[in-house]
């Protein structure tokens, strides 16, 4: 669990520049020379079109690939959970039983999952920044989301088969315009067993060793019928071998590699602090709340594994950002910049100081962060009843407001994606429901005290239990028809609704609104502004040669088939099948499904069940294609060792790895154990 | 929420000395002129002896005082909720419902409640240094334990009205002998509902302004019949005024005011950033327990209470570690005294590097800390029939072994206490104790990996689930007479024992003692002795004015009745009935009992129900009589606020305040509210 500190990535950190493996890269910027430099792979643009055109971004927040001319896309089990979920009905657990079809027709549309496939990239930072010039605070917001609207008008108009996204990279000295083609009808195709498919559970995640089938197939529909994909990766039969070269073409969703120290240290003593306490609180009531029931453990469960990843994930950044070591590799960097900035006297002038601009914002954050936290950022606790109720209140207010007076996610060319998440169609459990909504009151009346105004105002003569009763058995919000003629009679019909949430949020709302325009006022605006001219100075000081933070857009990352030492101790790189048959001991999270009992002697012990790679991933990339140099599938990123939790904040290539399910050990499943050789022949191409 | 950065309390730590009403001053150093100098209040010895010998201190961990003649003993409600619970059944829930008592004869005895009055202190540390110079490790420890264990022998031999503890001041600076006189007969006498007793709930808790009835009363008894107890405290029925100085004689269990940077760093670092995530969850799973039946809620409650107290008080604890301020603050005493010993040479030369060997260790720590943590301290995880496997497995072997070689807690002058525990009858839920078992189980999984050699020893091919329901269903150790059998018959009764719990014991007992071998000798014995250097630096800067960190023995505070001014907002000191009735809801925790409801018309709306002061108390502390400088009593110390919590490494005059309940109030509630003319006259001598 302790951290290496190995002197080679402190060293490679120091340099400010990518070393190794490290890297989130663009796919309009891959550094082609130096990956053929470090891996002897030789990779061109045909190569990384091919790649990105076969990439798919799924509205999960995953990451996956189409594996077949017929519209086939291949992703983790924990990609479409939620979609089991919501297939799944009282007596049917799609989640634990998994999910098979014997023919198309009995393929199953994911609610509200969209397929997205990126289609291009513009630089638009040249109109941005005329936008912007001279402006700051609210004037700089406004005129930047402003020019980013405009771009996503312009290439996009109204056309609904695609999407367009401009947004800000390297923390605002760049911005771009990705166009996607989008996917509607998403429809799944197979899932296994949750057993194996989590094999290992909870104690494994973010471990390895690993034995672990984390794949699922989902299909694109286009007018009710299969898209055909000649674009798409060809599946391999075989896997990779320890030292090969290997990509990964995933959407990382957020990393934060170029915070200076005074936002690491907030990052840990208040974020990970609160953070980290409060959803192992949760964590705690859900697993309890799992046990009443067969049918509370099947509406919980899926939400069960969100929050436990999360605090795995979180304990491993707050290790990283507690260790010593670690922290004094961010130092080194951070003063390794600024000494050059200093070093360069017209540099220096032109960037000022953001350091100390920063600093200055991370007061205001201390000072707001955890109001903004309980009464905007996690206000409703994951209440899809109170998400809905905040849509339509917030969704009509908005609108009701001149364009510029707009919260930015209330925009027009944004307000579809709010419209849609506020209609959109999927089982709501109401216990559960009410637990999520009690437990962030009890939260917010423990944090921000009895005594706040805001708390009083939400709470008035009630308590948290009786509050989140009242509002959970009142409101009509599951029924998607009420939720459609709230929003389609706006204002009116919100400021006119009885139904007891959207009382609630008319009465509360505004306290949230309230805290994310400070936040954006006093935090986030003057950050962002004085991260703009960071990433100037690692421009000028370092060169183009610079990776852009991750933001959920599409990334190549490259690295080697390879384990690690670490404490001394050597992990090989790959597991196989006979390993996951020592491993189960037959109690969960160790025991596999019948048919892998059954099918035990038809497999290849020696097939590559799971394997480690050195490329930098992040979470957001979960079942990204993992290619080779030819350009084929080898399998699929599900998740990185303990150690690669850090890389939210800094690579580390001695330790940080990638843990990626193989297509050979796939392709021998669905045959030998699930009798797919439909599906095995349409990804193989026989 | 956020800590002061009191300029003030950051030169008054420079100095490295007591200001204001900071210290946790021992009986036999109380600093009489320096209280004359700062409150105007005139106390002598024959005041502090009459104080010392009215205090009582109670094995629930708390403080508490004589105040009738007749043995009666008052304390907080919150300590006797554990002997509530044990006298409670199905049907009967104490705790919720309070005790009260119509004549003597309803007295109800605390199971293994032992109450200890400090008779006399005596520094032995001159024969501890005699028996331990020169010797290092574990030689040091050894020696250090010997010379304890004859200091106690030689004035306690084997008198069991009597407890003797030798142990260490000033992190091993100084060693005193403390005598007690032992009262193990202890009775329940009145308890007030947990509603009042408990008024405002976790969300008050340690916060203020605070409308809480926090009382209790038990009895001494001795051969039967109520202790004579001619030296008490005079109840007092007049509120101090604003300005009032006031005295705590009470308890309190730890400090970590020396501590260097280094140590701060990993108590953040390391053991709070996990223990406060662990507990967080295992709360979470208590909330969901107690919800699903009544019975179930009764089982839990009180064990609730504890960990959600723990849990604000560790959040309280990192909430400082992680103030920049707070952090800067112990900087600049640790500067200020390591600058003093560098500029006298023969001292330097003296002291050494102490803090550099902490530093040493401190790599021990963090290497350590958690397999110390999961297989030693936290093993178990609070279950009762887990820990009485343990106390009878560890007593027989350690019992067996040449007393050298037994560990601390196992030596022949501790072992009684260790039988105590052992043997003790109070009644084990088994759901909630397999609770406790499996969420430990589990918890070493997640922390130590499915891959350590402790943790396959631990499950072999169980799960944490499966093993804990084995384990709890099967064995019988609830009974005292197969504990005592066992107890008696020693390591072979122990060996030839098929119980499913001592199987286990005898399995992974020597997993948790190796671990605390491997911390006393490389973590706790060099910090002790490192520390002992520091204080002796102490010493020769400061002088003899400084007072020793808590060890759960007798010391008096000294302050004011007053409140506080924090971001602008100023606290006044006192609350009254009035405050009571205006913060009812009618929702719990704000809720009410039906006699209090009823008794409102009859209880003077001005009577001062709780107050706060400037008094330096901790965790032990609760309970503590609060007296005038006329030795009277007029509170009982219950909580502190918020930004009290810090105190547990630095304690700051500005802001950190104790909160105490009013005899005023206490004797007009047993007259109005609950019709105890009996008791109150008890206590006023009328």
């Amino acid at each position: 669990m302790k951290r290496a500190s190995s002197l080679i990535a402190l060293i490679a950190m120091v340099a400010g520049q990518a070393y190794a493996a490290e890297g989130l890269w663009t796919f309009d910027k891959a550094p082609i020379d130096k990956i053929r430099a470090e891996t002897g792979a030789v990779i061109d643009q045909a190569w990384l079109d091919h790649v990105r055109l076969s990439a798919v971004r799924l509205s999960s927040g995953c990451s996956a690939s189409v594996v077949s001319g017929q519209g086939l896309v291949a992703t983790n089990n924990h990609c479409v959970e939620g979609c089991e979920s919501d297939l799944s009905a009282r007596g049917t657990d799609y989640v634990k039983q998994g999910f098979s079809t014997a023919k198309r027709e009995d393929e199953r549309r994911c609610p509200g999952m969209d397929a997205e496939i990126l289609t291009s990239i513009s630089d638009i930072t040249t109109q941005v920044n005329a936008a912007t010039a001279g402006k700051t605070d609210r004037a700089y917001t406004l005129a930047r989301d402003g020019a980013l609207t405009t771009a996503e008008q312009a290439a996009c108009g109204s056309d609904t088969a695609y999407r367009c996204e401009a947004l800000a990279f390297f923390g605002g000295g760049q911005f771009k315009l990705h166009k996607y083609r989008k996917y509607s009808d998403v429809r799944l195709v197979f899932a296994p067993e949750q057993l194996i498919g989590f094999f290992g559970g909870d104690p494994d995640n973010f471990n390895f060793p690993r034995y672990d089938l984390d794949i699922s197939f989902v299909r694109l529909y286009e007018n009710g019928r299969p898209l055909a994909t000649p674009e798409h990766l060809t599946w391999s039969r075989t896997a990779p071998r320890p030292g090969d070269a290997v990509f990964t073409a995933g959407n990382p969703g957020s990393s934060f590699r170029n915070m200076t120290m005074t936002q690491l240290a907030d990052e840990r003593d208040t974020l990970l602090r609160i953070t980290n306490i409060q959803r192992a609180e949760l964590r705690g009531r859900m697993i309890e709340f799992g046990k009443t029931s067969v049918e509370a453990k099947r509406v919980s469960d899926n939400r069960l594994f969100g929050v436990e990843n999360s605090a795995k994930r979180d304990y491993g950044r707050q290790l990283a950002l507690s260790d010593p070591a670690f922290m004094a590799s961010r130092q080194a960097a951070e003063t390794d910049l600024r000494d050059r900035v200093r070093a360069d006297a017209a540099l220096a002038a032109r960037i000022g100081d953001p350091w100390g601009e920063i600093a200055t914002a991370q007061r205001a954050y201390r000072e707001h962060w955890l109001a903004y936290r309980e009464l905007e950022t996690a206000a409703g606790g994951g209440s899809d009843l109170f998400d809905f109720a905040r849509l339509l209140v917030r969704g009509a207010r908005e609108q009701a407001k001149p364009e510029a007076d707009r919260l930015p996610a209330y925009a027009p060319t944004r307000i579809g994606a709010i419209q849609r998440d506020a209609l959109d169609n999927f089982p709501v459990d109401p216990a559960l429901d009410q637990m999520f909504l009690e437990f962030w009151l009890l939260k917010a009346r423990e944090y921000l005290t009895v005594d706040s105004p805001a708390v009083k105002t939400i709470l008035g003569s009630d308590s948290p239990e009786t509050l989140s009763r009242r509002l959970i058995s009142g409101t009509r919000l599951a029924d998607p028809a009420l939720r459609k003629r709230l929003w389609d009679g706006g204002l009116p019909a919100i400021e006119a609704s009885t139904d007891p949430m959207i009382v609630f949020l008319r009465k509360m709302d505004e306290l949230g609104v309230a805290e994310q325009k400070t936040w954006t006022s006093q935090v986030s605006g003057p950050i962002e502004r004085a991260q703009a001219r960071i990433t100037q100075a690692r421009f000028a000081v370092y060169g183009q040669s610079i990776y852009p933070d991750a933001n959920f857009t599409l990334r190549l990352s490259y690295g080697k088939v390879e384990g690690w030492t670490y404490n001394g101790q050597t992990v090989p790189p790959t597991t196989n099948f006979a390993g996951l048959y020592q491993r189960a001991t037959g109690q969960f999270p160790f025991a596999l499904p019948a048919k892998w009992v059954a099918a035990k002697d038809k497999l290849n012990p020696n097939t590559v069940l799971n394997f480690s790679t050195s490329n930098d991933i992040l979470g957001g990339n979960s079942g990204s294609p993992t290619v080779n140099a030819r350009g084929e599938i080898v399998g699929l990123a599900f998740d990185g060792n303990i150690l690669s939790l850090g890389g939210q904040y800094g690579f580390d290539p001695a330790v940080n790895r990638s843990v990626i399910v193989a297509t050979v050990a796939i392709t021998e499943a669905l045959e030998k154990v699930y009798g797919q050789p439909r599906l095995a022949a349409e990804l193989t191409g026989n």
